[in-house]
């Protein structure tokens, strides 16, 4: 009888590497990896990657470059919605995994694998995630996660994996680094506590540039099309491009505290220049060419779209809707965002576009207008507080004051 | 027969000296003129308008301290609501307009006043303000506004003035400057137009300080009551001595595009640094002490209450039932905050708080936790995913995928 | 020099046809009427006003059925956002003023009218209504309002248009009426207090039917295609062939309270039989295909999007929006719905649905699943209500109870 | 060594009478029954309630009367909010399920019981409702749902009983009846299946009233008080009165159709005719009272607070913060309401109160006004439409058309 199949999510690291060799030995499994690639891996360690797997002995090593349908199916609608969570994360990790999930699903049920596995252990949001995307998807397949189910300490990993005669490198890393092309989440003992930032030498980017310069972000229907008047086939280049760019002056650093979907408060910094600089520069540009109630409704959609993906339920068809409703609103989100790039810091200088509607043609804040007279602000303003005149007439001929 | 009496809010200024010869000298009142201190004037500064009306001639003046009073009944309200309009503004002068639009109110109430008359012109934010507030709390009693009526250019205004031999400094500043306690807005020829930001000389408050300081933020129930340890007898003298230490850093200085109440965009600058440092203290220690559900419905209704403020309708009931909501939810915001100021920004270092909800005793995000075990997460996301699983195993039947 | 061209909305009531005589004859308008039929005209009706216009001596009359094209650009929505106004109103004169504000300001520009009139008073929502289409559409025309301007008395329009030698029926009816596809509104002398219901013989369709029967609704992507297998080109005719069954059951009467654009409680009484079976049925169905946050978010956004409908700003681009969501929304949308009809009520019997979530395959409410076991749901509820036991405990610390 | 105590939360059923041999026999334990009373049972249910269990064998058993706390803590809000469940159910059980958990909670740290028991099954609402409150407020306890652990048929549970010589009425009811003071649920064959409703006879209150009557309710502060100029000295005493008034009439007999909190569709019937009444009653009078902001936030908090509570979080804090809001909006919720009852139906016939906004003081819906002029709306129309004009020019510019 023929070996049952698992697909293992394989990132190359310890616990990853752990799970090859503990589902083909001790479970008897053939192991198929797969490593989705979300732009946070570059060509060779794709290769060190792979090289790791072959080491390990699985039966398949697979590589999928999502990057670019990634940024089509998530990271779009985080730019039309401006969203950051509690205002300050831009979602990094979160809408990775489900695009890694989503990808890794697809990978199962085109190998017609008889179960998945993943590294998660079971204290944090991914195991979440992974199995909610599974469970949805692959209805009825076997997901197995040895991490969360052994609890193992690193230490008995590495006896583990050294008793199978796996070498590798197992010296742990101070912080631990998620990097996509969303962001770079960086976890360390400073964000286990709820004071302290992160040391210099943290960050996986470091600062070196010192001046300043001004970068031209150039929207097309809320989508990044050109950087500098420089062109780029799909916004994934584009993104790419910037944080070559703003990476260097430290730009979106920060720390986010946030609700992790089994109800703990957790804490983790991230490092996401370009993510930063395309959200606040769409934000800014939208401020001029949208009205008040797009504006505001699409706050609140957005606020809801980023909670409901950071919590795994991307699958939901309330989401669809919504990206229904946000593709809807960026028509006229066209035009260039000037910003001004510190070291740590950066600076919206304003919007050019077809579409402003603080055009001097209709009146300037401030100035009298040809629109409209004050005598017509006049009525409006009688009308638009008429009902609370009413409600406190009433209430001081009742209670007498 | 006795001349009839008018009330008017008064500033210093050019328009509103004009209006003060214009009411006594044209239209025949008996001008009280009234200068509501938002915090924005100093001691000087009060005794140079109370000069400024008595050589006008007016038959009283009056300088009411509304600080501690706008606090309590507006910016309270802001600070528990993290409330920055379009994300960027603190409400610097919508705020403060509101304020002082209620304290002429009563005050015309008080003294029986026939009219009330504000230097608004036709195209602003302020003229609904003040209009809405007298329709609602005076109603009936007749509103002057002679700038707005006469649409007089800043040289018929002062031709006007000097052909009653007024002597004052008729140079027209660069910048127009609103001070308040809340912050500082910046009128210019930048902000004008979608694109330029305000150059460094046209900031009130310029960049003194060159290296970086930390300073600890105390809030009990949601209210800043220590800076540094030094505690103060109401919240508005922190305030003002946080904007002592960290407006020299050029702190909390943005540009604002927003929805003005007569439908056009606005664009404006403003310095806030204390404001700021607040807000963020205030919003870090929150997501530390409140439920995923708090954050997500302060949030919601915060949006809607600096918005119905700017737009002038705070005397709405609406308005005293969200801050019900608000005050409620402060009960655990207690704590204390510390923000590393450097020059032109400042990072949130952290909390602490007794209420802290991320407590190492529940569990450390990413690591295992005593309160559940894996299996309670793989039960959990099984049945928060059961409903989509339907839906899509229901999809799969019908349309055949 | 020829004269200048109005086009007049016309109803052939004494409002509208006092109109005809005082712009042609006291202003010199070459007067061009225009009636608008929502589904509320039946031939002879559209023939008695033609007449009437020839009569009054315009230059020229049009009538246009929007009937279709009111469904496809409004109603269409009020159906998959199940939008009834404060809960009670299906929005029937408020949707068809907007629909008939459209056509008329379509046919203003068509026939380069130099001036648009209406037959609205000062006191109501629909000379809003008007108006803002106007100002948006066809900016800068001149809009007439003689009946709002000139503040004319019923008696006093009679009296000009006898001076005119104009005969037609000037008693007044007891109860106004407005009849469209969407409800008829009824107002009389019990409406206009807060106490008190319109009698039996005030309401349009009188109840005949003493029986009960049941009506079978077939939606598809959420719009009525079938009325007891009875096919339709188009919705219209299916709303219209329920309504002859409906209406003389007494079904969809109610009195609807609500907040008038201008700031003021306004009471109506309506019939509307086959709008709330539609929107009833529609709803029922919905409850059953769509999930939890599709039904929540629908909620939200149909109450906003039948409010500002309501208040005329129907070309805000939010709404265009919001539709695109509610499109979104009604893929699944497709099933039957039993109603029984009883006089002057009616119930809901369920639902059949390829789409129905509530499949006996995913398990039954109250009884033992397959899906998922006891112990899944142990462990979701540990874990569903983590945070709210950690605040508990950590308040419990804190406050020592 | 003493038994463990255990605080089962009894009904008399078949399900928790298994559960007092299986705890008491099986598992060793002191059995301490608890029946919580939230208006459903009359004194004589009590006492054979009572009688059951001491034939039961149990070691104490206590009666509580929750019917006063459960209104105050939880009834008063939804009538506040006029919340019913997907637009249709009042919350009958979910409320009442989560007061009844909160006494016995409260009862098991009072008597300091080693566990608690519950009879839930694995496939409903309550079994998460009753884990969820002990998780929070008795951490830690041990629970113990036998029902859902031992998967047993009904006949199996019989068998067991008779085996340990209990007797009891075993025959199974055709609709399982859950009778509280805001409502009372049926369930049976019909509500498992999409379609079709119950029949007349598995209604509890049969229909023998045949005319036609009209109640005044009177409200203060969003509170019944009086029914027909009775007083009553609690709001409960008035509930009960005005449902032997109205049960009779079979009116509040409705299908509803929803989610359960563990993702399935549920499907219940309910009759409930005086929560029907106050709510729609005091809904009507809120109409008249609040402005249109109050009214549109309440139904949003209320919606969601309905939800939250369905689902079992009662306990979080943002319920609390709701409850303020809420509060805080009934202030002029002051009048009394007429409705008018017939058979399976009733009619609002309006509403008096001194804090009535449509006063006709005010102006007059469809009247002219004196509070201001046909030009002060022409001049809002303008102002309020100025934005979409401005967009909508804009685009013509732009686009060309």
């Amino acid at each position: 009888m023929s070996k049952k199949k698992v697909v293992l999510a394989f990132s190359g690291g310890l616990d990853t590497s752990y799970c090859v060799k503990y589902l083909g030995e001790e479970k008897g499994f053939e192991v198929h990896t797969i490593t989705v690639n979300t732009g946070g891996f570059n060509e060779q360690e794709i290769q060190e990657i792979e090289t790791r797997a072959r080491t390990l002995g699985v039966a398949s090593h697979k590589t999928v470059d999502e990057t670019r349908n990634y940024y089509d199916k998530v990271i779009r609608y985080l730019v039309y919605g401006n969203i950051l969570k509690n205002n300050t994360y831009p979602l990094s990790v979160s809408a990775e995994r489900m695009s890694q999930a989503l990808a890794v699903a697809t990978y199962a049920r085109e190998v017609k694998a008889d179960a998945v596995a993943h590294g998660s252990t079971g204290a944090g949001n991914d195991q979440v995630r992974f199995d909610m995307i599974l469970n949805i998807l692959v209805p009825g397949i076997e997901i197995i996660t040895p991490i969360r189910e052994l609890k193992l300490s690193r230490e008995e990993e590495i006896a583990y994996l050294q008793s199978k005669g796996v070498q590798m490198n197992f010296t742990k890393a101070m912080y631990s680094v998620n990097k996509g092309i969303w962001g770079t989440s960086v976890g360390g003992k400073e964000t286990l506590k709820s004071l302290g930032t992160l040391p210099e030498e943290a960050w996986p980017t470091q600062v070196t540039q010192t001046g300043t310069e001004t970068v031209t972000l150039a929207f097309e229907k809320g989508e990044l099309k050109k950087v500098n008047d420089k062109a780029f086939a799909h916004p994934t280049e584009a993104i790419q491009y910037l944080q070559g760019i703003a990476g260097p002056y430290g730009i979106g650093r920060d720390i986010h505290v946030g609700d992790t979907i089994i109800g703990i408060k957790g804490r983790v910094g991230f490092e996401a220049a370009a993510p930063m600089l395309v959200l606040k520069g769409h934000h800014a540009l939208e401020k001029h060419v949208l009205t008040k109630w797009q504006l505001s409704w699409k706050d609140q959609l957005a606020q809801f779209y980023g909670n409901w993906l950071h919590e795994g339920q991307y699958l939901d068809p309330i989401m669809r809707d919504i990206e229904a409703f946000l593709t809807n609103s960026q028509q006229h989100v066209t035009g260039t965002v000037q910003i001004q790039l510190h070291p740590y810091r950066y600076q919206v200088l304003g919007i050019e576009s077809a579409y402003d509607l603080m055009s001097a043609k209709f009146g300037k804040y401030g100035e009298m207008n040809l629109g409209w007279t004050g005598d017509d602000v006049i009525g409006f303003t009688k009308i638009f507080g008429n009902q609370t005149a009413i409600y406190h007439q009433v209430k001081a001929d009742v209670d007498g004051h």
